[in-house]
């Protein structure tokens, strides 16, 4: 299974607008330092399934016909904003999976244009072409699922964000699927109260505990790009720090 | 007064995703053909104003402090999608003008981070810089303002988008100001029950009741440019059809 990292910003991304801090200076003076809004694609075989919707170029990137489906992890603005546009597309309609969120964002349930949104449910297991993906509750201020992602060869990725922590249940269910990788919310320093978000203490503690084969850290904020300049803070060598556009592949091969 | 259409768009913009008609073609093959979310700068001494937020990159076009204020036409995406990156910026707020619309858009009320947003009461003048504007009811599937901009010249400039025709009392006013310059929603060809937006024949109806020196078409869609191409309506000389980044001047010395 092919992972690219489309974005892995927060929701003000790198660079911040207004902001001098050392982050910011760099990914205005160096492209591969920008951080676009939050997402992913993921393929296999001849499917392919971008992970939530927060770029807002998604009609230049992604010719009709090219998505075999949307899966969003949740309604807030950064993640679903490239949909205001897409919708008015002409042509096949685009199948949208998200979590049981009845006020969607904004008018895009209402004027839904070409999209056509399906609603998950936790724990409930869903077949998109050659992927199965099974949503997993997340703790966020809008419902949020992570999603654990596995294809017909047997390779094992989730997908989490945006939570702070995880519910036990879902903490439990990747402790025992065994994720070949995993990406992890991680948008913040550390802190004395994370809220809404992950911060780095929290994010690695829960890499710990569920012990993925390799780990990305994404929806990284401006702040904490700016803290790993400044501190370097020690990573283990299967734990890495998200880019945009970075591929990785993940499967039972690379054991 | 100098006013620079940054986007003539309609929702769906030109070229529209997966729609291969003469004018989407060409828009693909030529970037000036393309139309972006409806939105214009206006511009008289130091004073510069942004009608409508609809542009994705307005954190990149707008450095912090190059912008006196942001005036909302209304709160449908297309109009104000920009915003929800523009607002996680840091630094000085952005004091922004739009219609009394309770709902306004998803969350940007509730998180609205470096905006300050302001409500507007229909034909109540208000000074912004060296620009006056008096915001006057259009018709609409939402609350909408069109904007009557007058300068400290005596420039005057109506933007009047998105509208279907225009109420009586808002047609009054802009027969008796007088404007010298008048963008005017034209979404569609001519059509037998317009919704929403103009199309050809109402928005030619009003510019010849309202009789501005000179008249420009915005909110464009696909499906009018495709008949433009195809039929080479007549237009009267002071009337044109408005196209991404055409900036003009209005004012009293051009008469």
């Amino acid at each position: 299974m092919r992972i690219t990292f489309l974005g892995t910003g927060d929701a003000g991304g790198v660079p911040c607008h207004g902001c001098d801090c050392t982050a910011c200076k760099s990914a205005r003076a160096v492209a591969d330092y920008r951080r676009r809004p939050c997402c992913a694609l993921i393929e296999s075989g001849t499917t392919r399934i971008l992970i939530d919707a927060g770029l807002t170029d998604l009609t230049e990137r992604f010719p009709p016909g090219s998505l075999t489906a949307i899966v969003l992890t949740h309604f807030h603005p950064d993640h679903v904003q490239g949909l205001f546009h897409l919708r008015w597309g002409v042509g096949a309609s685009i199948p949208v999976f998200g979590p049981p969120d009845s006020e969607g964002c904004a008018d895009l349930y209402k004027n839904h244009g070409l999209l056509e949104f399906h609603r998950l449910a936790k724990f409930e297991s869903m077949k998109l072409g050659d992927i199965r993906i099974i949503p997993l509750p997340l703790i966020h201020s809008k419902v949020t699922f992570g999603y654990a992602i596995e294809d017909c060869h047997g390779a094992r990725f989730a997908y989490m964000t945006d939570t702070v922590g995880l519910p036990p249940r879902t903490e439990e269910f990747l402790m025992e699927w065994g994720p070949h990788g995993l990406a992890i919310d991680c948008s913040h320093p550390p802190q004395t109260e994370p809220k809404n978000h992950n911060d780095w203490i929290l994010a690695l503690g829960l890499i710990d505990r569920v012990k993925p084969r390799r780990a990305w850290l994404t929806h990284i904020s401006h702040t904490l790009d700016a803290w790993l300049l400044d501190t370097s803070p020690p990573l283990a060598l299967d734990i890495h720090v998200a880019r945009d556009n970075v591929v990785i592949d993940v499967g039972t091969q690379e054991a």
